[in-house]
């Protein structure tokens, strides 16, 4: 932490009580998730994530043109043939009652772009890594996305939240929890970086075919699977 | 829970204090770990574990039986061949300056025997894992036990805390973290039940060929070591 130590302290413990309400909110509960990751929120780590995201050509692209989704047809992308990426994307978000994010404003820096792109991807993550929408989904992709991001506190402290909430609540299922743990992360190392991906030129894709690309649906995941 | 509503808020407002307290304090702090492994000791999830662990003959025989390892003479066993398991347990006692616990009683029930047993054969189970006693080693050992008793409570917690201490303190290592808690988890569920072994009637045992037999060492573990 690049912070005097006063100034470190309050930060930690702003940081934990964020986590301890987010841990006493119900599953899914978004202004919780908002909080913790502002209190997380910190020009160190980010500085580490842009570093780890711009290794690769595709990420150092993404921080120079910062391409945005911008307006989606679902209704339209919803008459593509059913094998489609955007027939699927579509169809996750109407069937959970979703909308696409509109931006607001267009990010201007690098630390809002990334913010607005994890934000304004996160369902599509969802349907490219088939992970539901369920707790178990989420822990997947959550730690999937921790690999992805490599230095990400907000990802950590959602998996640790979760992993308490097992813990207290849910000692029944706390093995689905880990299998979900272990197989994201297990993904998320294998798999191309998703980051900068412009996802909106991918629409008409075959969804199984993108995935193959995005090494995404490898034999290896296939064993991990038999065990956990 | 078997417990009613106001003291199962009790019981669970304990329970998230002193993980608070763990994670304020110094790894390897064996107090606060003695505190939140009381803070989250039930029954209910006592009686997950031991229907679990009482699955395999193993298991449901220490149950009857409350097998101790009980006194181990240390210098001993450091004479025996260096390929064996007695002297990897001697050398890695006697390198980390640590002396076999003794019991004040023996135990007097399946709770109690559980409790000893854990306690009793942790060191063993550094030494037959290979994890170290370093903080990654720790974490590894923590998933590699969540896996071996299924429903514990305590476990997960140390798994929580470690997660969280690395989202906070420790994000630069947090992938490491992640590798340490994966690869245990996938350890844990495919190795053979460690739980109820009579490990004083082993000592003379080639190290590696107790760690084949007991399905540590397979090669599938090498191949998740080559990708997390």
């Amino acid at each position: 932490m690049n912070l005097v130590n006063s100034e470190q302290q309050q930060w930690e413990m702003q940081a934990l009580e964020s986590f301890m309400a987010m841990v006493k909110a119900p599953d899914g509960d978004i202004e919780s998730v908002r909080h913790l990751s502002n209190s997380l929120s910190d020009t160190y780590s980010f500085r580490l994530m842009v570093e780890f995201l711009s290794r690769h050509p595709q990420g150092r692209q993404a921080f120079q043109e910062r391409p945005c989704i911008g307006h989606v047809n679902l209704q339209q992308l919803n008459q593509l043939p059913e094998y489609t990426f955007g027939y699927a994307y579509a169809n996750h978000m109407l069937g959970n009652g979703l909308t696409p994010l509109q931006a607001d404003q267009l990010p201007h820096d690098d630390h809002s772009f990334l913010m607005w792109h994890l934000a304004e991807t996160h369902d599509i993550w969802h349907v490219i890594t088939g992970c539901d929408t369920n707790i178990l989904g989420e822990i997947e992709l959550q730690a999937f996305s921790a690999a992805q991001f490599s230095a990400s506190r907000l990802w950590l402290a959602l998996l640790s939240k979760n992993l308490l909430k097992a813990a207290v609540h849910n000692i029944e299922i706390s093995g689905q929890y880990m299998d979900a743990l272990t197989q994201g992360w297990v993904r998320g190392k294998q798999a191309k970086p998703l980051f900068g991906i412009k996802w909106n030129t991918l629409w008409e894709m075959p969804l199984e075919q993108l995935r193959t690309q995005l090494n995404l649906n490898p034999v290896f995941t296939k064993a991990v699977e038999a065990i956990v």
